[in-house]
């Protein structure tokens, strides 16, 4: 194992739902557990660089509002009074949205995003903006890993994942078209959530991919749940989509009776401790009479596998021509010297590349989403890992996000359960679901955990 | 005949096409086509009030530099040096971008939305940004229509169309998610082009809707194609979206077999004038030989009308719920009183709907577009009116946009061609097409303009 560089505390994330037992009470009120967030910001921000900007003062309030309606028995939803944080590629009224790149610095648009007007309408408590890797990309801005602060946390949701971790705050927004809130949520011991495509509305994100979906990074399982499902019931999808559905509380548990295991083109960088960390939860799961079929037993599943082969490359692609726009104009008319050198090359692949050759792909994405589509009958749920091993050491890259593409590909529902470990750190169990069965994803989960000792 | 007040001039569209064909011999250049352009705005625009902004160094310097690609033989696209203008809902980042809103006075994002970075790619010359109403939906922004300065040009692409007919620029960028570009192009006697949805790449415009569209109005048929295939040829369409495919140049005329009419909810409110004008053109149309059905005699037309004849009510709540973000932010975060009534009301009706209200208008909304979609072998092109009549005396409306919801709703591209009059003013004959037919739709255009006798 390697040398971990500890930060002062251990991660601890602290969970909202256990705390808001105590809330009708008075015994605990949101404001109590805001402050005791505050006191680890406090205590190892300086350490970690979750943060770009906080608005403790306005969290105060609004925890405060959220304590009166707690004890009045008139909550506004399950997530009234818990402390988030947002993505910075999320427009925030009261912050600067700086995208994690030195031309935005100090932005402003003077509104908040469709998804933070609906948690604050919902009474959550927004606490700072979390740092992003640029644009959402791969530049990475310094954010550690709390398990081990030479290690990334992750990206692009970088610090969602690391304040989550660490117990800043309950929950936080990320965002998904590659890999950027399953990995991160895999590094650093959260549960992280990927809705199906267009679950969440994306207004005032600056979010330009077809694939990618905005997504929760939380302390719990029913966390990730009622933070999304707050936001789709009060801003619904992207527009033309019918949104995340389902009950407002966590779905109840449902064990299923089949799953299918995915080894995808992750398998082949996968270490072989995270390898067998996989082996041993199927064996759970066998043992407690789930079925677990593979591409060896199921022609269905073997058709998936193939299909989802170049998946990292078709999603790479179709990215690159999706952001040809904004980049081109932030190099021509902003600064191109400001941004990163993976920022410029992108833009050079994305103007050699044509319309007619992005149709191409779009039309291949389809028949990746097809012959996915067609396991549903065999499996509730598919599993995989959420990364090819713990976050690896240094803070220059991200990490491989290859066990996350599958699932951005398909538009398809994942959730990272923080149930294995390598390397004595957080490695995630990988639940991918079908689209727009994202609570049913969460009632197999729910089954799952208790199976894997969680 | 209402008495008319007249402008001081007679509006006159400037074809750029046409006098592009001096550019290469240097008889005529982009840059003095433009200057003819800026004599027309510094003449009348005291008059219409068509523009917020404009840039016009800039656009002097763009036209320079088109004037030397077109002597060089090296023009970069059909629109190299076409002057152009913007609906102010789209970012530039010369000119700030208003919404036609007193909450956005001088707001700058510092960039181009794409279709303006396509087609500053594209070597068009960027003017300035066009009136819109606010947020592009119904309160007007006091642009008066050339034709007669007590009558509105229609919204929300008011200033779009204005300057387009007064002969200010040869096309602009407008929108439409209820009638935004074919009703302000048929009251101001421009040609008036409705892609397919997600024909046209909207990032950087300030459109949530699923069923808008960036569209174009133009001097000539020839424009409002060549400004829209350069634009998506650089940009694509919305993300996902296969976008607004074709060849580069207008597509050849092709005579359709096969025309249906439809009445749609709006023939009730038309008047009786521009009935005859309709039929007038149906009847040139049968005597070239182009079959004409209606709902009488196809049972297809008929179940189209039946599945259109509440589009006005389902576009309205698809979009409020659409809407609900971001005026809720742009009301508690920004200045409540600054919203106009409409919108207040608009956001009043959003906050009162629920998710799966939505779900089962889009529900709703894709058998309209199945039922539709089934008339496609039947016949080519659908014609009805653009409007009820001319553009409607005063400006505190924009007038009914009930002729434009259908294609609006379906998604389905559409032109307005101004072929017909009443009142002894401008009326759209109108062509509404099948979804990614648009060039289809553009060829069959061509050929019945001659038709039409012009």
């Amino acid at each position: 194992m390697a040398t971990v560089q500890r930060a002062t505390r251990t991660p601890e994330a602290k969970s909202f739902i256990a705390a808001s037992k105590a809330f009708a009470s008075g015994k605990d009120t949101p404001r109590a557990f805001l402050e005791r967030c505050i006191e680890t910001i406090t205590a190892i921000e300086s350490d970690i660089g979750a943060f770009v900007a906080t608005n403790l003062a306005g969290a105060r309030a609004a925890a405060d509002k959220a304590g009166d309606r707690w004890k009045a028995g008139r909550t506004l939803s399950p997530v009234d009074g818990m402390p988030i944080g947002v993505k910075d590629i999320m427009e925030t009224a009261d912050m600067p949205t700086e995208q994690g790149s030195p031309l935005f610095v100090g932005w402003r648009g003077g509104r908040d995003c469709a998804a933070v007007a609906a948690l604050r309408e919902a009474g959550a408590v927004i606490v700072g903006k979390t740092v992003t890797t640029e644009f959402a990309a791969t530049e990475p801005r310094g954010t550690r890993n709390p398990w081990d602060l030479a290690r990334t946390p992750g990206g692009s949701s970088s610090g969602s994942a690391a304040a989550v971790a660490a117990g800043m705050v309950s929950g936080a927004l990320g965002s998904q078209v590659i890999g950027s809130t399953i990995r991160p949520a895999s590094y650093c011991g959260c549960f992280g959530y990927k809705p199906s495509v267009g679950g969440i509305n994306r207004g005032g994100s600056f979010d330009v991919f077809s694939q990618s979906c905005t997504g929760v990074i939380a302390a719990t399982l029913g966390e990730a749940w009622i933070m999304a499902r707050a936001i789709s019931a009060r801003a619904g999808g992207d527009p033309g989509y019918p949104g995340l559905s389902g009950p407002l509380d966590p779905p109840e548990a449902a064990k299923p009776r089949r799953v299918a295991v995915l080894q995808t083109a992750g398998w082949k960088v996968a270490t072989a401790e995270a390898k067998q960390a996989l082996e041993g939860a199927l064996e759970r799961l066998r043992s407690s009479g789930v079925a677990v079929v593979d591409g060896s037993a199921s022609a269905k599943v073997a058709a998936a596998e193939a299909a989802l082969a170049d998946a990292n490359m078709l999603s790479r692609r179709i990215n690159a021509w999706e952001t040809r726009w904004p980049l081109n104009t932030y190099a021509r008319d902003m600064d191109r010297s400001k941004l990163s050198r993976p920022s410029q090359d992108r833009l050079a692949e994305a103007e050699k590349m044509t319309q007619e050759e992005y149709q191409g792909l779009l039309v291949k994405r389809d028949r990746v989403r097809e012959t996915y589509a067609a396991l549903k009958g065999d499996c509730e749920v598919c599993v995989t890992l959420s990364a090819p091993g713990p976050a690896p050491v240094g803070l220059t890259s991200t990490g491989d996000p290859t066990f996350a593409v599958p699932s951005s590909l398909l538009g398809a529902p994942a959730l990272s359960l923080p149930v294995l470990r390598a390397e004595g750190l957080p490695l995630g169990l990988q639940l991918i679901g079908f689209t727009e069965g994202d609570a049913a994803m969460f009632a197999a989960a729910a089954a799952i955990l208790p199976i894997m000792g969680k």
